[in-house]
């Protein structure tokens, strides 16, 4: 069975799980517990070097890192149902916007990135809050832009299929309602989120339903 | 003609023309002066909602954002010479370590982050070239970590012809130099980096060549 070392918080997990369950790959998710540091543990750094998460190891023990790298190998080893458009303009498309939520704004929220603010900029929470707010509702805000302006977009992000660019969305939306984010002023955005929520394959993906999640 | 909207000093300019140059395809490249504000003129915009370059137009009207989703693209319609391996767990070492560099750490380093810092964090000079220069140089050390543990490093970053990810090192090992970031401890960044500036493909797409550099 494919293992995946993940966190329940993590947004780059939360993506490699729906695609799992969209793609119906049975799995076995192993917690990685990101707030205790079992990151840095010297077994799981050689696994991963950059002592982040997820890893996913195959069963003929490929392992990979890095989400989208992730995505984008099950698209290829596991093409059913396919999570990227038949057409290449389309492909680069969805590439495009998951890119914008996974690589420009994602990595600036990170708990390293926030570890900095607070050891070598000496921040404070409240604003280490606003640096991750800020970044959340921006890239909505141009993602509404993207999405609104563009005949492509449908009752998800590209068509009517979900695609690895409405996973990439829905770490980011749902990231930003943790964070209390509002983006109910965002129609395209707040469509394709509930679109995507009423799925059962999305919905048991979410942060809040996995092991070590907070009781709510 | 493909015409590409870009900027000298863009690290995800310099992705792509490295690109084009090692497809051996001819483009145009139109500055759009980030300095200036240029990105923010409503026409490109309408082109680029975010903002941000590159922004590449093929002939046949095709409009793309993103450098690893354009890299994609190019590689998909101009396919020769490969700069993705052709095994599936290839290719996907190669987008982990892409992703490493181009979405870890480059979205960090960008003129919107850098101008949070100074505007609503009121981080001086001094201040944001440190951040700067700390994410330059973790990219490169982690880097270093998983390129020089793996069978698969050798000339490039993967076997012995360029790849996506030595575009995406390239990007971040010239800004770190921009930056003065030393990075001569690391031999295996070190020798791929001077690999790669050997060739005049990767020569030809420095920054400092481009329009608009100022003169060394």
């Amino acid at each position: 069975m494919i293992r995946m070392y993940g966190f329940w918080r993590s947004s780059a997990a939360f993506r490699v799980r729906i695609a799992f369950n969209l793609k119906r790959l049975a799995f076995q998710e192993q917690m990685i517990d990101i707030d205790a540091g079992e990151q840095y543990a010297p077994a799981y750094r050689a696994l991963n070097p950059q002592a982040a998460v997820p890893t996913v190891i195959f069963e003929d023990g490929t392992a990979l890192t890095q989400s989208l790298a992730i995505l984008e190998y099950l698209e290829e080893t596991y093409p059913e149902p396919a999570l990227l458009p038949a057409d290449a303009s389309g492909r680069a498309r969805v590439r495009s916007l998951a890119l914008l939520w996974a690589a420009d704004f994602h990595p600036l929220i990170v708990p390293r990135v926030r570890a900095y603010l607070a050891k070598a900029l000496a921040q404070d929470e409240a604003s280490r809050m606003a640096w991750v707010r800020h970044w959340l509702r921006e890239g909505l805000t141009v993602g509404e832009t993207r999405l609104a302006g563009d005949a492509h977009t449908d009752s998800y992000v590209h068509g009517n299929a979900p695609s690895i660019a409405d996973l990439c969305l829905m770490s980011h939306a749902i990231a930003a309602r943790v964070f209390k984010v509002d983006f109910s002023d965002l129609p395209t955005i707040s469509r394709i989120v509930e679109t995507c929520l009423a799925r059962d394959e999305f919905a048991r993906s979410l942060p809040m339903r996995q092991p070590g999640a907070p009781l709510q």
